[in-house]
């Protein structure tokens, strides 16, 4: 006897950083051929992977929609993957592959490790890269992220001040990520470093909004979730 | 009066990791436009940019072929850039785009630079990002680079012992990139450090020849210059 049905199959798509024309051509292909999508969206409003990805969905698709709420509780966040998890996973016990749409890439600061995590022991899960916010930063900022034997350090902007500081002063290129409301922290950091002249801001790359301006001449407050501070340290080995 | 001849663009175009569906939507499009190519290429032997490339290439383009002497010397590496700028701008004068293949990311440790300082005081130059092996080498690992407050380091393998010693120390997530012939060194180094549990080898991500294995399970001497080591320290946030 043979499986009437066979396992469907979960596929984690990075759908790149913002413009959808930065897709992946197979994770377009991909899409266009699946009948259940699910990607994360805020407690209320829509969710900026679908909107990414919609020039590339098929019709009539079903979705599921994975609101992440606002709390910073653990708890409740577990729930949430649980849950969208367990929908999921009756859809691929059913047969029916599900695309799970990620923002930018899927293993990059994303979101999908925790439904890989609850997926990839009892079903087929596969993970199909994107382009990273970090590498169109710098595409839009113009600038290399780094070359040669250069650190490049990726650093939350969350971190304290002091770990900043250490770990900006041991790279040659850092990118600090998720700046948000830590921007005027962050910049007073990098300003009392000498820094904020080697410093480049960049929100909504690839996106509407877009804009990139050299730190030292930004004067908001407040920065989007989508924003990115490149920074190039004198002594790079490519400067 | 209006210029006869509109200055072209030279666009640099991530071609993504190996895989030519992992190339962008839009590097393939601008591809299937362009009459003009350029790539980088070893001294002798085909270049992998153009074979990644290839599916999406237009019939008949010209090919502007950029090989890069073994030569570690500064000078003869100038010499080849500023001989590609030339004959890529000549092109831009008469007013053809010129796409400029880079393998992953154009930013990201690529040769691009180089060019990019050449002509983009000169003449108009558009970047579009691509999947850089960092990410395609998290996905046929299978697993997250780094989530929440990680921070991730890339460290090139040329690094000496110490450095790298003292940022693997200092980081929740390190990718040790362009292993090559210090893989033994490398290996070695983890192992002292208690890390080879925690690393994973990973060589020719997305290409043919693909294969991923935990280090301590690796018994070559020798790796391919396409070759990365992702490690997880634990303590990561998200471990």
């Amino acid at each position: 006897m043979t499986d009437a049905h066979t396992k469907g199959t979960a596929i984690g798509i990075g759908v790149g950083p913002g413009d959808p024309e930065l897709m992946t051509l197979k994770g377009a292909r991909i899409l266009a051929g699946v009948k259940v999508i699910a990607y994360p969206a805020p407690e209320t409003g829509d969710s900026l992977a679908r909107r990414i990805a919609a020039p590339h969905l098929p019709d009539h698709a079903e979705e599921i929609v994975i609101r992440m709420p606002l709390s910073v509780d653990r708890f409740p966040v577990e729930g949430v993957y649980d849950r969208a998890a367990e929908q999921i996973s009756a859809h691929l016990d059913a047969g029916r592959d599900v695309a799970i749409l990620c923002e930018g890439d899927p293993f990059f600061y994303g979101s999908f490790m925790y439904l890989y995590a609850r997926l990839a022991e009892d079903w087929p899960v596969e993970v199909v890269p994107g382009v990273s916010s970090l590498t169109a930063c710098a595409a839009v900022s113009r600038k290399a992220l780094a070359a040669q034997s250069d650190v490049l350090t990726v650093l939350p902007g969350v971190l304290p001040d002091e770990e900043l500081r250490a770990r900006l002063e041991a790279s040659n290129a850092a990118a600090i990520i998720k700046v948000g409301r830590h921007l005027p922290r962050i910049t007073a950091l990098l300003s009392k470093m000498g820094l904020d002249d080697r410093a480049e801001y960049i929100e909504y790359a690839t996106m509407d909004g877009e804009r990139h301006t050299p730190l030292s001449a930004l004067d908001e407050a407040h920065a989007p979730y989508f924003s990115m501070i490149l920074i190039h340290r004198r002594g790079a080995a490519w400067a």
